[in-house]
């Protein structure tokens, strides 16, 4: 084997050919008597697959094209984040930046702007609630990511019904499918926005949308993906497999 | 008004008798003749009202059950993780606990466990993708999810091509439409998960799936949904319209 090849092409260090370099040299001690000629031939031919599999990655990698450095990732949650300001009125802001962050505790993540009416909440509660809206809700979530709370009584105006939580000192939407009861346990200054990681103490759910083990269920709740970029809401497609199951064929 | 009515039910501090209220001082000013006849009716009207709201409220807050401090959230993402091992061997892992966090700079959050091969990798080299797969590499993705780095070369097994990023020591799916090149940025230790924060500094996208501005496009791209809970996969449904612009109709 030519070493330079090898090291003057770092890609292969984890390719393909590593498990063939042995079974070259296993090849060469059974048939030693030709063994000059073997080797010369393997060698032509380890280099010819090398720059088939080079061109093909260069292929691969010329198909795609940079755009920049944007938030640009799919799919994006629908949420709405209720919280009470410093006078007890309830507010409720739509954001698409968030996520789930560990299983236990159970976090969520939800990033706000200082400038928001809802940051200055969390603040001052140190808890908040995340409400799934369900599709016939798209037009009041996308209210609540319009207006400020600053202004006026958003859940006044959207005609929905905030139902103070027992557990944290946060409103949630009554008519949303599912809502969950957040402590605040973090805060991190990532940039333009503040990353706020809740702890969900309880989730509410309406039976409506619970399955048979008393889970909510995706295709009864029916939630909100949201796609930055186009800045469009989109509603759930259809059940491509099980998770944990589906891979066990690959 | 009975004064004692408004204060010992704090709900309607924010409800829509307020301005009705208002309205009822107005009224007794012009019917001053009655007024204490107009002002009974009215205040049993209001009780009335009140009553009505507080049964509806009861009735909203009833219809949810509570189901527990649980992570199910929706629609949570389907994202493969890219990184490197610390002998150079691309690795991949499947997460669903994940999300954008800061618009500036661009940021995402994914969130792993210590035990898991991908968080050392991180850890090594500071560095990971983000690969958002298309509906047709679903058992791919979930492959990722299931088997370890550890024991084998899970780019190999799933016959996709790692391309070594030129921008950060981390590999990406050449086969998967839109890709984040990230650098890391904070890592924040929740509980049984580390969520790591990378600075998205370029995303690759495949031409098919663009749209005429030059961003890619969900409907194109076709990304996984991952409901948690069932456990299952889900694609990406109808079109409810544009964010900032439904709302105004509410």
């Amino acid at each position: 084997m030519n070493a330079s090849i090898i090291t003057v092409n770092p890609t292969f260090k984890h390719c393909h050919i590593k498990p063939m370099a042995s079974s070259t040299t296993l090849f060469l001690t059974i048939f030693s008597k030709h063994g000059y000629k073997i080797s010369y031939f393997l060698n032509l031919f380890i280099g010819l697959i090398r720059k088939i599999i080079n061109l093909i990655e260069k292929k691969i990698k010329d198909m795609k094209q940079s755009i920049g450095a944007k938030t640009l990732a799919f799919p994006t949650p629908t949420w709405v984040v209720g919280t009470y300001d410093m006078n007890g009125k309830p507010n409720a802001m739509t954001v698409a930046w968030a996520g789930i962050c560990c299983s236990n505790p159970p976090c969520v993540t939800v990033s706000l702007r200082k400038a928001t009416y809802s940051y200055a909440g969390i603040m001052e509660n140190k808890a908040f609630t995340v409400n799934i809206p369900s599709e016939d809700y798209v037009k009041e979530a996308d209210y609540f990511g319009i207006a400020s709370g600053r202004d006026e009584n958003k859940f006044e105006a959207a005609c929905l019904t905030p139902i103070r939580s027992e557990l944290v000192p946060a409103p949630y939407v009554g008519e949303f499918p599912v809502v969950l009861e957040c402590k605040l346990l973090h805060s991190l200054e990532v940039g333009l926005h503040t990353m706020f990681v809740g702890e969900i103490v309880d989730i509410k759910a309406e039976e409506s949308v619970l399955d048979e083990s008393g889970n909510p269920d995706i295709e009864k709740i029916r939630p909100i993906i949201y796609s930055p970029g186009s800045r469009s809401y989109y509603g759930i497609g259809c059940d491509l497999g099980k998770a944990f199951s589906v891979g066990k064929e690959c």
